[in-house]
């Protein structure tokens, strides 16, 4: 699923967006369980900003895909600041227990570093 | 619907008012149903404060109206920047969740800058 | 009502002291209904201290009074400045909701600015 | 009551002690009625410290005595800095609401300032 | 058992990865009886990420092992680090009460330190 | 009781060890009636541990012994540190209400201030 | 908006359903003013069940309709009772507060009452 | 995925068994997006027991399966009731708001009702 | 290891007994992995009291067990019972989650019944 | 200080009236010092109500009054009793902690028994 964009309505003043999604889930590469998360995305965007719909599309996407932790994180801040061009970008994921153990995953972007 | 001011009464001493409103919907221009949130405002006045009811029934026009949440904030930023010229501003506004995510848009302005 | 105070105790000694009213009523000067409150004062006293008594009869005043939540923050910070001339002064006002709206007025005053 | 002081197990550490009573009571000096509050001390003892039952009797004496809010913060930093010689000591009188009002005061004390 | 590792898929992109285990268990080499807590290890990962299966049975070898709460600490952090090679790891390990006494012991490795 | 250490099972790396007992007691030497507090102690060890079951004896000890706050605060610093020679060392000793006054003493050793 | 039905999956067994919306909002008749509320259904279903997305639409009509709180309640109560003919069904409207008083309207359907 | 069960360990006293699953996920059959919830199972076994890791592959099977929420409840309740002949067994959908709107689901069987 | 028991100190007066032990643990006899719950027991004795230090060391015998949540609530209840013959006796067991879904088992045991 | 009253404005209906005392205060006769609790009072009037502002002072005169717990409490009771001559009433004393120890006193008139 293709991430929509829109104009940004004011690319002159930067400002802070956040999307949080509790209802992520992909797929264990390992055992074929499903994982389940929190998925929050922050981001200062430049000349777009990313489309609300299409962007909990995209998230579907990994419901049967099988990934791990670690790359679903980076592949999100990847495509998303692929799509949308932002300032910076962070993306925090979430992890409720497999196995009896939770896990965080933050990775972050900024232009220019 | 116009933003009433009224005379700053000490225009002389910069001092902090906010307005928090946890009942603002909008609409949806992607699926046309209604988007619920919470707008605040917080500002630093100069010459003229924002009147109160007036703000109240400048955030009814928002009810049928069809905007993205990004473009919601900053114009509300925008026309009340328009209306009472103040030192600086700030906008919030937490989304409630909508295909399960929820968001937050964040804007500031500073006269200046 | 005049505001009484009374010889600080101990005037060479910087202190703070804060009174915190959570019923302080006004009247709307728009709608004609009252608004309710929570007003705080904190300041760094020097000659005098305002007697506390004295301010509660003060606030009564407000009562029956159509102002703004802008100027009665206003009126009390200059009226208690006037009455106990203090190194500093703080007062912060948080109003419930009317309309839907919540507001919060702060304003300072330090001698010599 | 005099407030007895022992030696300091160990006057060439600095360390912290603080205790609180949250029973205080004294009497207003405009209505005769009782006050209540909590009363904090926090100081870094040099020769001597305070004995804590000396300490409970000395607060006792205020039970019936009227006097003023800031004139017994006051007067208990003073009483207790001149019974004690410590490094530095700040008192904090947190009282509960009378005519719907309730306040705080707090005074501190460096040796040498 | 051993601590499988994957290849670290954005490693040019320093981010931050947690692992919380609350369901921890070793046993008291004093008295023989088990030892129950949280254990959180914290990393930058370099060129591979730790894989969460095996950490999880790579735990359950201190299931039956008599160990000292400094030592487990310190041998987790040794163990993932020298599985991992990452840029830098904290282990943090919140132990519950035993004999009424909790614990908590705090490791930190950063490379070139 | 004789504190017992054990050899520091990593004394190249600089890592935290805290234990809290929330059942601590002692007696108060002028009124014979028993203290309760929780004790705190919080190091980084150099070449030997505390061993947390002889912390526990010696704790017990206490039981019986008329001591003040302060003192006990500062004996159980000094002992530890003659007993493990760490780095660092913070106690802190937080406890109960007596006649209405509840007292919290914090100590702390340097090595080499 | 019609209020669309399904067959009930297992019209033998009596259940029961409940569906919350802390989303209504309607128009007051007296002043023009958004009303905002929670409004909740239960109901045990006979041979058909309410299509939840329908519902939703539903809901929507009352965005700009000037309707008092209590006729509100019934009208959705007469409503759903017609559209799908349950055993029984409770419609619960929690206002939030107008004039810093909120209302609650409850009102029940049993099938030969 | 079939349901295993397992010979009652005491087939003789009635206890109860509940089993709650806050990662539930399903397919809204209108809209075609993924539905998210607690499911929960309380019940009384009789001959055998169902076994919890069948539990977990048979509530996998739901992942991609498009199906209201009033059918999934019940479907449970009657493949569990097929799979062990409890002597009772309740089922508890909680769901998470779609449009704004949550739902609870609940049906309940009786051997011999 | 076997369950020791003691003289009721009053068996002509019923009064209960509750002992709460949240760090239970039992391997899962289908995985091999650890299974960690609150095991609490409540009961009314008779003649014979359960000595708490036997009940601790009889708990340790699981943690190598390979057995069902049924089968260990109902094997405690069995030998508690057998053990010191109360009046009645309740055993709950709360396991945390595994594999998503956690789980409660409940069993009484009443004499006569 | 005489407890005054005045008419029940409406005798023939049985109600409920409660007062709440948190800042009650007097002296134990053991050991002179302060005791500190809440005491409320709940009664159904007959001919005559307890006026508040008499009650105030008469709680005053138990100041500096050395008596125990259980007789402050009955006292009350008795002199409220006599006071208004009511249905019923109920006295509820809540003392802060002496000695590490809070106790509740409650005690009840019903005219007639």
């Amino acid at each position: 699923m293709e991430i929509e964009v829109f104009d940004n309505p004011n690319p002159n003043r930067p400002y802070t967006i956040t999307h949080i999604n509790p209802e992520f889930t992909s797929v264990c590469p390992k055992t074929g369980l499903p994982d389940f998360g929190t998925m929050t995305i922050r981001y200062i965007p430049d000349q777009t900003c990313i489309e609300l719909k299409s962007l909990k599309y995209y998230y579907l996407d990994f419901r049967q895909k099988g990934i791990f932790y670690e790359a679903v994180t980076n592949k999100i801040l990847d495509d998303l600041v692929a799509a949308c061009q932002p300032h910076e970008m962070t993306v925090i994921a979430e992890w409720k227990a497999r196995g009896g153990i939770s896990s965080v995953i933050e990775a972050q972007y900024k232009r220019g570093e």
